[in-house]
């Protein structure tokens, strides 16, 4: 079985190399810009009124993957799906940001961690309801050897 | 531009009907089972130490797509990239669900918001320091008609 997605619009960031890209969207104040290609942006109506958003997006330059990794935080081998390192079997991402504004097809954020140049996938509005979670262990990020 | 992915596995649910489903992981307490395919199972070393996790997957039974779309909770229209609504250019969804164990290349979840069968496409650590977002604002969501 497979799936074919096609992006519906670019990243752009400050970030050309990944040994710059900051290791989470929550430690970036770095500003971004999602560029959406034109035929998709009446999909944006009303986004203007929610302050956060996932981005969705293809590891573009992530090739290839291997079931036990060192993550970028820690010196210990972890599972892939322990971690949230790019090189998985499905290269996707997910980065929360902080919508600064939107110009037509163009949204403005704040907190973007990813190379510039990346394909989005999908947008979907960060709602608490559904997002927040309380209670919660994290393993090996909690005894993690970096920070 | 095309992206070609393949399930990693299955979530198996109790829901085999559209109109059974939770509107989100965050209201449901049903139990699911996330089947990973034996070629994978290396990858889950160290998850069971975490309390939640995020599964991305296909919503195998949207097909199509509206720019503008009607949300199960309100009667307005808005931006599709505004709503968590199925039925998007790239049909991917994300649930946030809580780890009940593991067992070998199987994981218990409770909070499963999907349909029965459902195409796994990665799992990640929900980490609140990079998916926590405070001061949100949710726009429609906050003014909604439905609960």
């Amino acid at each position: 079985m497979e799936f074919v997605l096609h992006p519906i619009g670019i990243i752009h960031s400050p970030f050309t190399e990944k040994e710059q890209t900051p290791i989470q969207a929550s430690r970036s104040q770095a500003i971004g810009l999602v560029e959406l290609y034109p035929e998709f942006a009446e999909g944006l109506k009303d986004i203007e009124d929610l302050s956060h958003i996932h981005l969705l997006y293809i590891f573009h330059e992530s090739s290839g993957y291997k079931l036990h990794v060192k993550p970028f935080l820690d010196d210990r081998e972890h599972g892939i799906f322990a971690t949230r390192y790019p090189y998985r079997p499905n290269p996707i991402g997910i980065s929360t940001v902080r919508l600064v504004s939107r110009q037509g097809n163009a949204l403005i954020i704040e907190g973007v961690d990813v190379l510039d140049g990346t394909p989005l996938l999908d947008i979907k509005p960060y709602v608490p309801d559904f997002d927040l979670r309380t209670d919660v262990r994290t393993g090996w990020y909690e005894t993690r050897s970096k920070e």
